[in-house]
Protein backbone atom coordinates (compact mmCIF):
# COMPACT_ATOMS: atom_id res chain seq x y z
CA UNK A 1 0.00 0.00 0.00
CA UNK A 2 3.01 2.53 0.58
CA UNK A 3 5.10 1.03 -2.21
CA UNK A 4 1.70 2.06 -4.29
CA UNK A 5 1.08 5.47 -2.92
CA UNK A 6 4.60 6.27 -3.45
CA UNK A 7 4.12 5.10 -7.14
CA UNK A 8 1.19 7.33 -7.43
CA UNK A 9 3.10 10.03 -5.70
CA UNK A 10 6.28 9.45 -8.59
CA UNK A 11 3.55 9.52 -11.39
CA UNK A 12 1.65 12.79 -10.24
CA UNK A 13 4.77 14.85 -9.77
CA UNK A 14 6.06 13.37 -13.05
CA UNK A 15 3.27 14.20 -14.70
CA UNK A 16 3.57 17.77 -13.31
CA UNK A 17 5.69 19.52 -16.00
CA UNK A 18 4.81 20.45 -19.21
CA UNK A 19 8.15 18.37 -21.04
CA UNK A 20 7.16 15.25 -19.71
CA UNK A 21 3.58 15.49 -20.74
CA UNK A 22 4.48 16.86 -24.02
CA UNK A 23 6.99 13.82 -24.22
CA UNK A 24 4.00 11.60 -23.22
CA UNK A 25 2.13 12.84 -25.94
CA UNK A 26 4.99 11.85 -28.67
CA UNK A 27 5.31 8.13 -27.06
CA UNK A 28 1.44 8.03 -27.68
CA UNK A 29 2.10 7.95 -31.00
CA UNK A 30 4.90 5.46 -30.98
CA UNK A 31 8.15 4.40 -29.58
CA UNK A 32 10.55 6.55 -29.80
CA UNK A 33 14.98 7.25 -28.75
CA UNK A 34 15.81 9.67 -26.27
CA UNK A 35 17.29 11.68 -29.43
CA UNK A 36 14.14 11.37 -31.32
CA UNK A 37 12.32 12.64 -28.05
CA UNK A 38 14.84 15.48 -27.35
CA UNK A 39 15.09 16.64 -31.50
CA UNK A 40 11.50 18.55 -31.39
CA UNK A 41 11.80 20.33 -27.46
CA UNK A 42 15.78 21.81 -29.27
CA UNK A 43 17.24 20.01 -25.87
CA UNK A 44 19.91 18.03 -25.21
CA UNK A 45 19.94 14.24 -24.96
CA UNK A 46 21.47 14.52 -20.97
CA UNK A 47 18.41 16.89 -20.29
CA UNK A 48 15.36 14.77 -22.00
CA UNK A 49 17.23 11.71 -20.33
CA UNK A 50 16.09 13.19 -16.99
CA UNK A 51 12.82 13.49 -18.05
CA UNK A 52 12.46 9.86 -19.37
CA UNK A 53 14.04 8.72 -16.53
CA UNK A 54 11.50 10.50 -14.23
CA UNK A 55 8.54 9.14 -16.21
CA UNK A 56 10.76 5.80 -15.93
CA UNK A 57 11.01 5.71 -12.34
CA UNK A 58 7.30 7.21 -12.22
CA UNK A 59 6.71 3.95 -13.48
CA UNK A 60 4.87 5.44 -17.08
CA UNK A 61 7.67 4.76 -19.06
CA UNK A 62 10.03 1.88 -19.95
CA UNK A 63 13.07 1.83 -22.05
CA UNK A 64 15.25 -0.70 -23.88
CA UNK A 65 18.71 -0.44 -25.51
CA UNK A 66 18.28 -1.16 -29.44
CA UNK A 67 21.66 -1.20 -31.02
CA UNK A 68 23.31 2.16 -29.30
CA UNK A 69 20.04 4.10 -28.81
CA UNK A 70 17.54 3.44 -25.91
CA UNK A 71 14.05 3.22 -27.25
CA UNK A 72 11.19 4.70 -24.93
CA UNK A 73 7.65 3.14 -25.07
CA UNK A 74 4.49 4.06 -22.69
CA UNK A 75 3.08 1.52 -20.05
CA UNK A 76 0.09 0.44 -21.17
CA UNK A 77 -2.18 0.46 -18.01
CA UNK A 78 -0.19 2.78 -16.10
CA UNK A 79 -2.91 5.51 -16.44
CA UNK A 80 -5.37 3.78 -16.20
CA UNK A 81 -5.26 3.92 -12.10
CA UNK A 82 -4.31 7.70 -12.06
CA UNK A 83 -7.75 8.39 -14.46
CA UNK A 84 -9.70 5.98 -12.73
CA UNK A 85 -9.45 7.91 -9.47
CA UNK A 86 -9.50 11.23 -10.64
CA UNK A 87 -12.89 10.27 -12.39
CA UNK A 88 -14.30 8.61 -8.85
CA UNK A 89 -13.19 12.13 -7.29
CA UNK A 90 -14.83 14.06 -9.87
CA UNK A 91 -18.27 12.49 -9.45
CA UNK A 92 -18.06 13.12 -5.99
CA UNK A 93 -17.57 16.80 -6.50
CA UNK A 94 -20.41 17.46 -8.80
CA UNK A 95 -22.66 15.50 -5.53
CA UNK A 96 -21.19 17.70 -3.21
CA UNK A 97 -22.05 20.72 -5.39
CA UNK A 98 -25.49 19.69 -5.58
CA UNK A 99 -26.10 19.14 -2.14
CA UNK A 100 -24.27 22.10 -1.07
CA UNK A 101 -27.26 24.14 -0.09
CA UNK A 102 -29.06 21.28 1.43
CA UNK A 103 -29.39 21.39 5.09
CA UNK B 1 -2.78 27.78 -23.40
CA UNK B 2 0.40 29.03 -21.37
CA UNK B 3 -2.02 29.67 -18.75
CA UNK B 4 -3.61 26.27 -18.84
CA UNK B 5 -0.31 24.27 -18.84
CA UNK B 6 0.55 26.04 -15.30
CA UNK B 7 -2.85 25.21 -14.33
CA UNK B 8 -2.23 21.76 -15.21
CA UNK B 9 1.23 21.89 -13.76
CA UNK B 10 0.04 22.89 -10.57
CA UNK B 11 -2.97 20.38 -10.27
CA UNK B 12 -0.65 17.36 -11.24
CA UNK B 13 1.73 18.50 -8.92
CA UNK B 14 -0.59 19.20 -5.77
CA UNK B 15 -1.81 15.56 -6.59
CA UNK B 16 1.69 14.16 -6.18
CA UNK B 17 1.57 13.99 -2.25
CA UNK B 18 -0.27 11.51 -0.01
CA UNK B 19 -1.66 13.81 2.56
CA UNK B 20 -3.27 16.24 -0.95
CA UNK B 21 -4.94 13.17 -2.31
CA UNK B 22 -6.48 11.55 1.12
CA UNK B 23 -7.73 15.02 1.71
CA UNK B 24 -9.49 15.43 -1.44
CA UNK B 25 -11.06 12.07 -1.38
CA UNK B 26 -11.94 12.85 2.41
CA UNK B 27 -13.94 16.16 0.81
CA UNK B 28 -15.09 14.32 -1.80
CA UNK B 29 -17.85 12.75 1.22
CA UNK B 30 -19.01 16.23 1.50
CA UNK B 31 -17.49 20.06 2.30
CA UNK B 32 -15.39 20.21 5.92
CA UNK B 33 -12.95 23.15 7.35
CA UNK B 34 -9.63 22.78 7.84
CA UNK B 35 -9.74 22.08 11.18
CA UNK B 36 -11.78 18.86 10.24
CA UNK B 37 -9.65 18.16 8.08
CA UNK B 38 -6.44 18.51 9.97
CA UNK B 39 -8.15 16.36 12.84
CA UNK B 40 -7.86 12.98 11.33
CA UNK B 41 -4.45 13.53 10.17
CA UNK B 42 -2.98 14.67 13.85
CA UNK B 43 -1.60 17.76 11.50
CA UNK B 44 -1.80 21.17 12.79
CA UNK B 45 -4.14 23.48 11.48
CA UNK B 46 -1.25 25.70 9.83
CA UNK B 47 0.50 22.42 8.08
CA UNK B 48 -2.92 21.68 7.10
CA UNK B 49 -3.95 25.25 5.60
CA UNK B 50 -0.29 24.77 3.40
CA UNK B 51 -1.77 21.63 2.17
CA UNK B 52 -5.57 23.38 0.92
CA UNK B 53 -3.94 26.58 -0.20
CA UNK B 54 -1.49 24.54 -2.95
CA UNK B 55 -5.04 22.67 -3.83
CA UNK B 56 -6.37 25.84 -3.93
CA UNK B 57 -3.78 27.40 -6.21
CA UNK B 58 -4.43 23.96 -8.39
CA UNK B 59 -7.83 25.08 -8.68
CA UNK B 60 -9.11 21.71 -7.17
CA UNK B 61 -10.29 23.21 -3.64
CA UNK B 62 -12.19 26.13 -3.18
CA UNK B 63 -12.58 28.01 0.02
CA UNK B 64 -14.71 30.19 1.33
CA UNK B 65 -15.01 31.90 5.31
CA UNK B 66 -17.93 30.49 7.44
CA UNK B 67 -18.13 32.13 10.55
CA UNK B 68 -14.49 31.66 12.10
CA UNK B 69 -14.02 28.65 10.18
CA UNK B 70 -12.71 28.25 6.60
CA UNK B 71 -14.86 25.51 4.58
CA UNK B 72 -13.04 23.61 1.75
CA UNK B 73 -15.14 22.25 -1.21
CA UNK B 74 -14.03 20.15 -4.07
CA UNK B 75 -14.06 22.14 -7.37
CA UNK B 76 -16.69 20.74 -10.08
CA UNK B 77 -15.32 19.59 -13.24
CA UNK B 78 -11.96 20.02 -11.79
CA UNK B 79 -10.66 16.22 -12.35
CA UNK B 80 -12.36 15.97 -15.20
CA UNK B 81 -9.62 17.17 -18.32
CA UNK B 82 -6.69 15.66 -16.55
CA UNK B 83 -9.12 12.52 -16.40
CA UNK B 84 -9.68 12.67 -19.86
CA UNK B 85 -6.10 13.34 -20.84
CA UNK B 86 -4.95 10.48 -18.63
CA UNK B 87 -7.69 7.82 -20.34
CA UNK B 88 -6.38 8.99 -23.58
CA UNK B 89 -2.80 8.34 -23.31
CA UNK B 90 -3.97 5.19 -21.96
CA UNK B 91 -5.45 4.06 -25.34
CA UNK B 92 -2.84 4.77 -27.00
CA UNK B 93 -0.16 3.02 -24.76
CA UNK B 94 -2.26 0.00 -25.83
CA UNK B 95 -2.27 0.77 -29.21
CA UNK B 96 1.56 1.49 -29.20
CA UNK B 97 1.73 -2.32 -27.47
CA UNK B 98 -0.30 -3.91 -30.16
CA UNK B 99 1.81 -2.59 -33.40
CA UNK B 100 5.60 -2.97 -31.28
CA UNK B 101 5.81 -6.26 -33.18
CA UNK B 102 4.86 -4.56 -36.37
CA UNK B 103 7.58 -3.73 -39.07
Amino acid sequence: MVQYQRNVDRAFAALGDPTRRAVLERLGSGRATISELAEPFGMSITGMRKHVRLLEEAELVTTEKVGRARMCTLVPYAFEGLSTWLQRLDRFAHVVERTKGAP
